[in-house]
């Protein structure tokens, strides 16, 4: 049912560096490495407390060797019926998921499942802050796309094809690849959100 | 390190009902079960959006059969840093943990882990409602606890003794045994935190 998620398994290896500075991906970084490490920078500067949720995951069978710790021996991968990130900012609830595609025009919506949308959907409804981050690797670009604009947009292409990065441009925000923190999404939402909350 | 979580195999079984309709308790309910239900019931209809986290698991080995998913087949359980649910609720955010004991005079504080505190404390700061719901399964009786009554407590016991039931009904709130949903805690939310909101 569930595809393995590769991403878990193998670390991504990027090409060396070419002395760039300003951007993760010449630093052997993933992408969600980068919003791991924006996270807790946020976390550390008491700016925000957001969090990746655990990889969903079936237990099936654990061995309880004596004098050592238990150990799973039989478990499979379960689809995630939310996005993978959750927290508070300001007494604001926010949601998102954080995708990455080496395409140069388009996101695949293969990137996104019934599920989340569905989510993404009850969130909005309840007033939370739900937005996808978006990263071209080979264009090194990175975009924050309101949750609205991705269900739209979902609703017509049935998640099969592809989200064409104009329409991104449209209805999204260009985020700064910074240095530390090197995804700031937290700007997009004070300028474009809150409006100086 | 972490002790292995008893509760994820071994489903907890109560004994038969005594005919007392409404208490989750009597129809072979965990407390957990009880909460996941009114998440449900909620998010059902429509009236907010609240998750259980996945249980943290380190993978270490999978195997790819062929033409069958890929199965975990050496993982073990990490120890939560953060709380177990985590929502949305009329924009606000909402994050809290729910514990249940057999003992009618106070909760265990090992129940609670330095990491949980201290990511209760950080709630708190960015304007998160954070909580605990605790339930005395002898008693039939639930309370929720918000996390600065908690916090404040765990600062004097360091997390080695108990809190005592008179402390949680002096700085909680008695949540009704309900029947749909079962753990109506969005009624005390509504109540004292939000004030008609």
């Amino acid at each position: 049912m569930v595809k393995y998620p590769h991403n878990l398994i193998r670390k991504q290896v990027n090409p060396p560096s070419q002395a760039k500075p300003i951007n993760f991906a010449n630093r052997g970084m993933s992408f969600e490495s980068a919003i791991n490490s924006t996270n807790e920078y946020y976390l550390s500067k008491r700016i925000a407390v957001v969090h990746k949720k655990p990889t969903p995951v079936q237990i099936v069978r654990v061995d309880y060797p004596k004098r050592s710790r238990a150990k799973i021996v039989e478990a499979y991968f379960r689809q995630a019926s939310t996005t993978d990130y959750s927290g508070v900012y300001k007494g604001h609830y926010l949601d998102f998921e954080a995708k990455e595609t080496r395409q140069k025009t388009a996101m695949p919506m293969k990137n996104f499942h019934a599920h989340q949308i569905e989510h993404m959907e009850h969130v909005l409804e309840q007033k939370g802050i739900c937005f996808v981050l978006l990263h071209f690797s080979t264009l090194k670009e990175t975009y924050f796309l309101p949750a609205s604009a991705l269900v739209s947009y979902y609703q017509i292409d049935q998640g099969t094809k592809s989200m064409p990065l104009d329409y991104i441009k449209k209805n999204g925000f260009a985020v700064e690849n910074n240095s530390l923190p090197q995804v700031p999404y937290l700007d997009i939402i004070d300028k474009f959100f809150l409006g100086g909350d």
